[in-house]
């Protein structure tokens, strides 16, 4: 079997170092890993398969020999070094928001568009965390019902921002608790024990580049510029896992029932719903897993043909980590 | 002046003390303020103005001589007392669900609805706490623009699940960050560090309790049946304060500068938002306050006539404690 010459960038993050581990458990064809990142992270190691693996200096050679360069190192980073990684013969698949709505350049979510990544010119995106999980739970709505409008409000995990964001939170959770100021370094309002309507910076139309990116990613993953989405996206108090209140009303009516075995068939998604004995999903019970769970799925009181349900997902995998590796999976088969 | 004898039942819950707290800081024309509690409270006491008064176990005759009876003790006793006091010549005002869509008593936001207490017959309810908060953002839509349908997700403190919701909250959160195991006793999930989409028991169609409060009580505040509401209610690690994310659909397209117009004269409404200054409520940073806080607000870009926002208030406050005593005002104002 062929392996791979696979590189990390940003191996030091908390997604790079999530990659390495899921290209672990995958038993992903590695031949070597080249854990690659800023000069701040000279020096450091990590372990891949029981061997620890210096990691390098990210620069314009990294990527001599290297099949495969996973990128998680930021948006300016990508947007330099990616292109050189294409141009060095590599495929570069990109955590970053950079080239996501660049038309040529893929942006895949393998359970629901792996044959866009045919088209790829070296680059292939992957979308946004909050995308990445709500996507797989709207295909089949897509399919069965032909999706006419989205309303979504997210309660997103300070994983999505870091280590910076979950030390953040640690810390100004025991200041909290044991009655002391607190600092906000991290996030421009306290996060303990509080919610943060903004994630990203702000547009001209009040909305935060999250949202957009959650209503311009989801057109492009599920090929159907009609779909309408409004975003409402929050950070929460949550180490990891993000979770969704997601409303869809679709063109033709679905029931519970068909919404329920729809899910239950799609790849990617499980269905946990059982109000009877309480249960659900919530991102405490669920992180680390790499399903996206769905639960408290009812047809929407307030309208004829609309299915309101709750989603939740571990953002480190499903969101970043696990669907790079699985697009460089659906990458490798060709 | 005429002053009022006010008993508070379940005066030393967390609602009963922020009730005497309200009537303290609105100087509230109270000349005997009685303290009423169950036998587990028995001994305790409560200050108000300066002086210590003993709780009283409530029974059948702790109402002679009450004008004004604000109970927050538990549906089950409303039930059953709420009536004697009623029939005792005081008037009830009562902070549970158990009344609420009762035909022929009252459910007033004074700001929304003050004209709906003449006709009531000794006992009026006061809504949901977050329901509470969502009418009073809505009615300048349900006047300006005709409201067709409300999407709303929550987010909200376990302040709202009283004195054990909040112990429980401190306590799991000090465990998980001592690396020690949790348990949970008030809620059926972890809290600490996490999101439970389920407030109050569910129903028979998926919603919960809790979700159903915020549709129909909504609709009897505004008096418009018509309106169409769908929520998604989930309880959040925060201690006070809770937040919605709101969709609202109007018949006539409202602009974002209109209902910022409409927002800042609302009266009890308190319009936070200028994005370009990272402003927008949080409930950390507004706990203790009475306003509602509206933030966020932007044109929808998924419909013509819609309009995404944020608000959040002190559910103790406008939620519970001070709209009780809100409408022990109008009423006395007759």
């Amino acid at each position: 079997m062929k392996k791979y010459t696979v590189a990390v960038v940003g191996a030091t993050g908390v997604v790079g170092r999530e990659m390495i581990q899921v290209l672990e458990s995958r038993n992903f064809p590695v031949g070597t890993l080249v854990p690659l990142a800023s000069e701040r992270s000279a020096g450091a190691e990590v372990e891949f398969h029981g061997k620890h693996i210096e990691v390098k200096v990210l620069n314009k050679d990294s990527f001599d020999g290297v099949d495969i360069a996973l990128f998680s190192a930021g948006g300016s980073v990508s947007a330099e070094f990616a292109p050189i990684a294409a141009k060095s013969g590599a495929v570069a698949i990109d955590n970053t928001s950079h080239f996501r709505m660049f038309p040529d350049v893929p942006l895949v979510v393998p359970e629901v568009n792996a044959h866009a990544i045919k088209g790829h010119k070296g680059i292939i995106s992957n979308p946004n965390c909050s995308t990445a999980q709500m996507v797989l739970v709207l295909k089949p709505f897509h399919d069965a019902g032909i999706i006419e409008r989205v309303v979504v409000s997210t309660y997103q995990s300070v994983s999505g921002a870091g280590k910076e964001g979950m030390n953040e939170l640690e810390s100004q959770s025991r200041k909290t608790l044991s009655g002391m100021e607190i600092e906000c370094k991290k996030f421009p309002h306290p996060i303990a024990f509080n919610l943060i309507p903004q994630i990203d910076s702000f547009l001209e139309n009040g909305y935060t580049k999250e949202e957009v990116k959650m209503i311009e990613e989801t057109k492009k993953i599920l090929g159907d510029p009609s779909i309408q989405v409004t975003a409402t996206t929050v950070r929460v108090p949550v180490f990891v896992g993000h979770s969704e209140s997601i409303n869809i009303q679709t063109k033709r009516k679905l029931s519970v029932a068909q919404v329920r075995e729809l899910l239950s068939v799609m790849p990617g998604v499980e269905v946990m719903d059982d109000p009877s004995k309480l249960i659900y999903p919530t991102p405490r019970e669920t992180a680390g897993r790499d399903e996206v769970f769905v639960g408290r799925i009812r047809e929407d009181l307030s309208h004829p043909r609309a299915i309101d349900l709750w989603c939740v997902s571990d953002n480190l995998r499903k969101g970043a980590a696990l669907n790079a590796v699985q697009i460089a999976e659906a990458w490798m088969q060709g």
